[in-house]
């Protein structure tokens, strides 16, 4: 049974992720963050969007630690979220090691259900978030096959299927058309707004994505 | 000015990483997390032991998503802690991808504070356990640079200081003397009882790891 656990917002990226792992795995878990994210209304599209897809389990885990953390955008209480396309080398919407500790969590649900991936739809992009980049995922693979008692048992390994590297928003949205998301459906708003702001950088994107592929 | 994160949680081990890390850091960081573990009575020993350090902060964290995973002895809800040492190949005991998740957590904090090193307890003893060996402290050192905000803007390197690989229980209490940690105060047992249950693995070695140096 091949089993994967699908890092999942509820944004266009990791719902098409979603989609593509419903056709490629035969049991697909959805795993959504409560992090303290200025967005999280975003959770309420995730948990609508797995029942559509009918995923195995929608796992919705809270981490409450990055409370704590000051200095990011993207967290409430943080900095203002900038209007447009970032200009600096990160952006300050970078929350700490973000991808390192959702896969990390990913990770122990993967050894406890004997999954043997963990998705992640990280993208050409994403690459100002150095947590995003093809370096990261590779050196997280293998520090989560080091630490698993699922591998040391088995002698299997297990892989961070992130199969949007490399590819653009735009790449993606055709892959989701052609997989059918309903991308109406999905939040990416990082202001957390309803209506979505229509002016953050990921609202941008997506407008740009979704209208080169003729969906709005 | 030399900063350090410390994976603290009361026990003999990471008590005298605490002392050694108090010696050798200017500014120091105690993490503790309350995971769902049997044990939490350690955290209230784990304090006392942090104040009595005088760690620039003491920080207790949250990990939430340890409830809603079942198999693990160490874990409330979870099968018996056994008594004596273990057998199998991976203990019963092993709570799934722990380390990786402290260390991830551990090291979000290390890159909002730019503290350059995160400490852990690991040593000989615990090498059963997947996350506690060589290769995996090696590999999550990648992982934690790869991903890193504070590395990509400083170009600067994140270690993951384990002193402790390939040091037996004894040596530990032998440093743990040297630095006068005061070992009455740790807490180490699996079990969660007050006074510590004196079977379970953990207090067996600790019992013969303080009997060797003869504080008891």
């Amino acid at each position: 049974m091949k089993k994967v656990i699908v890092l999942f917002s509820g944004g266009m990226d990791s719902t098409t992720l979603l989609w593509l792992c419903k056709k490629e795995f035969q049991e697909v878990y959805a795993l959504s963050f409560d992090y303290g994210q200025r967005h999280k209304v975003e959770l309420k599209y995730a948990i609508e969007l797995a029942q559509i897809a009918g995923v195995k389990e929608h796992i919705l885990v809270e981490v409450p630690h990055y409370r704590l953390i000051k200095g990011s955008a993207l967290l409430e209480g943080g900095p203002e979220v900038p209007k447009g396309e970032y200009t600096q080398d990160v952006p300050p919407t970078n929350v700490p090691m973000r991808n390192l500790v959702f896969l990390a969590i990913a990770s122990s649900f993967a050894d406890s259900l004997g999954a043997e991936y963990i998705a992640i739809g990280v993208h050409a992009l994403d690459t100002p978030y150095p947590d995003c980049r093809t370096e990261f995922i590779t050196a997280m693979e293998s520090a989560i096959n080091a630490g698993s008692a699922y591998v040391a048992k088995t002698k299997r390994r297990v892989h961070v299927y992130a199969p949007f590297l490399g590819m653009s928003k735009v790449d993606i949205a055709k892959l989701g058309k052609e997989l059918g998301v309903p991308f109406e459906k999905t939040y990416s708003c990082y202001m957390g707004t309803e209506p979505p702001c229509g002016v953050c950088a990921t609202c941008i994107q997506r407008q740009e994505a979704l209208k080169a592929i003729g969906y709005v």
